[in-house]
């Protein structure tokens, strides 16, 4: 048995924040948790970036007794992959974090108040980069006296983070583990997350941006459905609700849902959507889909960004994955190997599509382990 | 070469029909299209019943003129693997047809007019099923003399029609040829269809199916480009606009959809918005997402309605379908020949996912004229 690891949300705060895109940002805040001991040295730490719909909640509870440990929990702790009786582990919220309504998050982004009219800055918030999450965190760690990362690990979006550090800072990263990311994704991808964020920008509440008190909040949740079935996979589906009604539901009634997995879609969702936030979520889109690694030192093309890293990666995804295609990430090996970057891999198998690399992450905590110990 | 096959819109009409789920709808009309000539025995007949966003136009064209003839004529016509110098092919708008405003289709569903109340039926108009489809067709069949089909084929919706065809008709029915098409789909697609209606239930103009002079082409829109996605695959997207802007379009404009994907599944979608409705097309998702074969026959269970199929099948798909998986492919597959019924399959490859079905069925061209060919 291992102790149970406990928690607190911190704040890190930059009076000014300059984006990849020349962009000024005043009075930038974001949390960030911690597990473990910084060493003497400040050579033990490993920064975990968060996924899309993510949080810097990564292990750990808050108190005993709450219900869900962070996300990341089943590879992060005491004597776990992640071993936090060796290793320092911060995890750091993004700028413009879905999940503003959380308490737990703290975030600067279109919901936050521009200090210039004291209202939310809506679309005046300047379109921020994947590349300015890894700034800040960037700026974060030196203020904790970090100048050098043992390794970057994170799924999804936190995963293409991991390249982003590999490509922006190389001299600062020991390894990197992408889980379920890869930057060579297509336009299949780009199309996706249009379509994301499409019923938000449908929802006559969103006033292009201009919201306040009253969110467009159906418009949130029909995009929230939207991300968790594309997300996860038939199988989890069809060994869930598969085709049932739900009860009370009427196949005849056209204008109603009354589908089992419709019903668990919508509560899913609804529940999520009280503390998301829609221009939060367009913002992220953006930030994806313009994703190259490398885009905080300049670079413009995959190529570019991809001749800067020299981190050993270990590469995990999922081959079901519908979100970062099987065939994507073999490009993304396949670039590294050809710039001489040592590359392991790993597949993480389950019913849950993309969030295998949430859902299934301990099955690769050996490999993890033993990839994280190696010496390179 | 072969001649050019021209064809023409005629209308089939009902003065009463009562749907499978007991409701009894006045005056149903729709349009349909013929192909060859009809034998003196009447034995040559093929049904072709189409796709969930397709019409009657099956094959040839209205004037030698037409930029593009009927979206099967790959495989329709006089020579070719359902040869129109030896069979009499018959195709037939369905109930609730999508595109309502194309002056071709015929079709009765929400958006015409209640012949109670002299305004549009909206979500008056009854639920109704693919068994309504082809109990439609079948009176057409009748009103032509024929009491027996040489075969029916059909894709994606289309397919699923020749299930319910060899389920529900079984003594009419020689051989079926579904075509990316399954009913042992999971709740995975029942989700996805789900998704589909979601942009036009978010639209305010939808006004729980009320609308009339002003109808929800927003939503209606929205739910287009994502079906087209959806029924695509990456290989079209990534070989075509990749994830390159579109001119003009700027990133940083978080409020816009700058890139080439995103401009071209609107393009696409708007065209076809203006010819479609969006009621019919919230039938069309129920229809699906409660099909079962045989349920003109009171088939309440997948199991019940393939015990009622004896008619050979020769089933198509395509590998890389992420609407009609290719697992649940094989349950159908399976589901037929434990039930003793002769089964032939191939594979449609190409890069357009589900859409194979469409536009690369040529390829089937041999398999398809021998099954067609074969005695049983």
């Amino acid at each position: 048995m291992t102790a149970e690891l406990l928690t607190q949300k911190r704040r890190f705060e930059l009076e000014k924040f300059v984006t990849c895109g020349g962009a000024a940002i005043q009075d930038v805040a974001v949390g960030y948790e911690t597990y473990g001991q910084l060493d003497a040295a400040g050579g033990n730490a490993i920064l975990v970036p968060h996924y899309f719909s993510g949080t810097s909640h990564a292990a750990g509870r808050y108190r005993a007794d709450d219900p869900q440990p962070g996300y990341w929990d089943a590879i992060i702790g005491p004597g776990k992959a992640v071993d936090t009786d060796r290793f320092f582990v911060i995890s750091i919220d993004s700028l413009v974090n879905l999940n503003v309504g959380d308490e737990t998050v703290v975030t600067t982004g279109p919901a936050s108040l521009d200090p210039a009219t004291g209202r939310p800055y809506g679309m005046s918030f300047p379109a921020v980069a994947i590349g300015d999450f890894v700034r800040v965190q960037k700026a974060l760690l030196e203020s904790l006296g970090i100048s050098r990362l043992h390794a970057v690990m994170g799924p999804s979006m936190g995963g293409l983070q991991t390249f982003e550090w590999a490509a922006t800072y190389p001299e600062c990263v020991g390894r990197i583990i992408p889980v379920i990311a890869t930057p060579h994704f297509g336009g299949w991808l780009t199309g996706w997350l249009s379509l994301w964020a499409q019923p938000i920008r449908l929802d006559p509440l969103w006033k292009q941006g201009a919201y306040d008190s009253a969110p467009p909040l159906s418009g949130l949740e029909a995009s929230l459905r939207l991300i968790t079935l594309n997300a996860l996979h038939s199988h989890w589906v069809d060994e869930g609700a598969g085709r049932a009604l739900a009860p009370g539901g009427v196949a005849g009634d056209i204008a109603s849902e009354p589908y089992a997995i419709e019903r668990a879609l919508t509560i899913g969702a609804q529940d999520r959507a009280k503390k998301s936030d829609a221009n939060h979520l367009l913002y992220l889109v953006r930030a994806n889909q313009s994703f190259i690694p490398g885009q905080g030192a300049g670079a413009k093309t995959l190529e570019e960004g991809f001749a800067r890293i020299r981190a050993p990666t270990l590469m995990l995804h999922a081959p079901d994955d519908q979100v970062f295609l099987a065939e994507w990430v073999e490009k993304s090996i396949a670039a590294l190997r050809e710039n001489g970057v040592t590359v392991e891999t790993g597949e993480i198998l389950g019913p849950y599509g993309h969030y295998n690399g949430i859902m299934r992450i301990g099955d690769c905590s050996e490999q993890i382990a033993k990839f994280l110990a190696r010496e390179f």
